[in-house]
């Protein structure tokens, strides 16, 4: 008999990718965890962290391919809380940035399990600063918003368009593979001398990042492996990344020659 | 003599408020630090993490009482990094979300010393996370904007328009002292009966939130306390928060008596 717990769920945002990025709180649940759940981009040296013996499950997706549909995780987090105790939901990030959390709290509340939600670092903020490139800057940005281009058939958002026409920093997550398509969209509002940063696996060792305006897209992206996660920063503010002016003024001898 | 330590600046971010929201890799180099200038908003706490010997420099700004100016700051950073050795410039939430972060990287760069950047949760996405207020959710709201809503000059900002004519979350920093003018502009564009949050002292023991339509931004603002930092979080995933139906359905109550 394993009912000896009381049932809880933590929802945990484990940050952007690299393990010292997550929260004291955060590492505080891992550590008490009676079982854990965890998606697709965490460390996996984070579980070390957790007691030896309790269960750790892979309940990821990635780009479309879901190892585990909704509904079985949501279904799961019950069935662990009710065996195990105290359920650990290791998220990408900030549970709440596209991280379906609500669904999840709702199933889980519904069974009268508590939950609580612990925040992390969001890759749609740190990745970009990892990068030296900040979301706001006087002057330069005074907002940004966090978005994803396209809607769930593919289509392009309104929120996409509207976005172009602002002056806001864009973040664009689960982008990668539409990239030529949103560079494409966007500059016909923005301006194909617009600055465009895309990177991957940001905070990890094997983080990559690349900058152009969005008038080279198509150069851009030849570098880019599309089976990487990646977020899409647009507007002035990615200028501000080292190799923009270098890229520039190479390109500018280039031509010149 | 002084001029032992090789000078270094770490922007860090401390997290939201609460000192368990930081982050591991922040919390080491506070604990490395052979200097420390912090801003306002950061739980004091945090700084008996450091070697106790350590000068600790308040540098903070609240509500345009500058204590000390950006420009003092940015000497600041040079001066103790060339005496101390490593700075840690410690930031509310996440350095690059409003923090002109950029400047004193700059600044400290052009003396050419090196600038590392230790991403925190922003207050931005973690104080509406702590309400139980996600910022997306699936069929709700698919993005967010944050932003501040004035330009310096007291105007509202173009962008603040754009948002309110999108779908998008918004998200509203540094607005407390104007919520009923923000309040008014929104509501002309997405109605008033928008759902909105104003949380203060996110994360903090004396943490706040009242929620309430747009149309009854009035009523929602006599309990405010406009000395308090605050962010305000306008669009429908603000009716996620428990207390909004249990408001709306006591207004239908009283007004059917
Ligand atoms: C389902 S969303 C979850 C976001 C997460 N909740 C957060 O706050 O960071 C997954 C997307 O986040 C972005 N992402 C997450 N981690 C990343 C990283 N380390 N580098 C680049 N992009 C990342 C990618 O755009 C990816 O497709
Ligand atoms: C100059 S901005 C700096 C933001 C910071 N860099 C961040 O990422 O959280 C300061 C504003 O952040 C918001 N803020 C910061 N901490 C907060 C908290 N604990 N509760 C509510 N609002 C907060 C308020 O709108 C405040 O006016």
């Amino acid at each position: 008999m394993q009912y000896t717990n009381t049932p809880i769920v933590s929802l945990v945002g484990a940050g952007p990718g690299a393990i010292d990025l997550i929260t004291i709180r955060g590492l505080r649940a891992i550590r008490k965890a009676d079982a854990i759940l965890y998606d697709a981009l965490i460390d996996k040296s984070l579980l070390d962290e957790a007691p030896a013996n309790i269960p750790k499950i892979y309940v990821g997706k990635r780009c479309g391919k879901h190892y585990a549909k909704q509904e079985e995780i949501n279904s799961l987090l019950v069935d662990y809380a009710l065996n195990y105790g105290h359920v650990v939901r290791l998220k990408g990030g900030d549970p709440f940035v596209f991280g379906r959390a609500s669904e999840e709290i709702a199933h889980v509340e519904s069974f009268g399990i508590p939950v609580t939600v612990i925040p992390g670092v969001s890759s749609a903020i740190a990745v970009p600063a990892n990068q030296g490139i900040p979301l706001t800057q006087m002057g330069m940005a005074s907002s940004f918003w966090v978005m994803t281009a396209t809607k769930r058939d593919g289509s392009f958002s309104k929120d996409l368009i509207l976005a172009s026409k602002s002056s806001a920093t864009m973040v664009i997550l689960m982008g990668v593979r539409k990239f030529l398509a949103i560079a494409n969209e966007i500059s016909k509002y923005r301006g194909g001398l617009t600055p465009v940063a895309l990177i991957q696996n940001g905070t990890l060792h094997h983080e990559s990042c690349s900058v152009d305006t969005l008038a080279n897209a198509e150069s851009l992206f030849k570098s880019v492996d599309i089976s990487q996660p990646g977020i899409i920063v647009v507007g002035h503010v990615a200028s501000e990344h080292p190799s923009f002016f270098e890229d520039e003024i190479q390109r500018v001898l280039r031509s010149a020659m």
